[in-house]
């Protein structure tokens, strides 16, 4: 265990914080990232087609859905990232904040940014998640 | 807005479920997955270095840090993926349960199996998440 233990750590890297400025811009290149949310049986993570505007971040659901009922109202969070195996590397996104159940007239104006899904069905149930707390870090080799 | 809708379903893909032998290679593989836990904030997202032992979900955190505190005990969720931005495909998987800071001894035999944290510096807090729930599903383009 001793040897493992030391070879390990040969290959383990730092973790950095980073800056707002770069959490956004890793958020605006990002088209798809992971919901938090609670339901009954707890906290859990799903896959969704994210978009923000610098400030919000906007998805798009299915009308009836576990997610779409969970996240009706509430703390949420949405957190992207990136990962190099072989480097052992990467970085992470965490935006943290309410959600709530918006119109389609409540989205940003640039077109660009909304959500596109990339599954296919209707999506009517839009999702705003406020950007109360934007944070990040990277893990450098 | 009518002219995009159409463009977008042309891109779509559907959604299906895999099957629990499918959930339990691609843990199988994975090294890096995201815990979902709930601190007094709500719940949070963050990546960190897993594995499975086909039943229940390891990893290791730092003394001290936010997601040890809030892992201490409770329910949890341990989520990986992996998306094809070209295709517009991916899959996810989603391991449900209840999390229990163990020791070391606890661990199950096979070395290969323990969690090796890509980041430095001690990691002393061992978490088992057991696998109450372990589902998945895949985007097909």
């Amino acid at each position: 265990m001793r040897l493992i233990d030391e070879a390990e750590k040969l290959f383990q890297g730092e973790i950095v914080e980073l800056a707002r400025p770069e959490c956004l811009r890793l958020l605006a290149q990002s088209r798809v990232g992971r919901v938090a949310v609670n339901d009954a049986d707890g906290p859990l993570v799903a896959p969704v087609n994210g978009r923000t505007d610098g400030v919000d971040v906007y998805f798009r659901l299915r009308e009836g859905s576990l997610l779409a009922a969970a996240l009706a109202d509430g703390r949420a969070s949405y957190e992207i990232d990136g990962f190099d195996e072989f480097r052992q590397a990467g970085w992470s996104v965490l935006v943290r904040g309410d959600a709530h159940r918006i119109s389609p007239e409540d989205l940003p104006e640039h077109r660009s940014e909304w959500p596109r899904p990339w599954a296919a069905g209707e999506r009517d149930v839009w999702i705003r998640l406020s950007g109360d707390t934007i944070s990040g870090r990277r893990l450098q080799p």
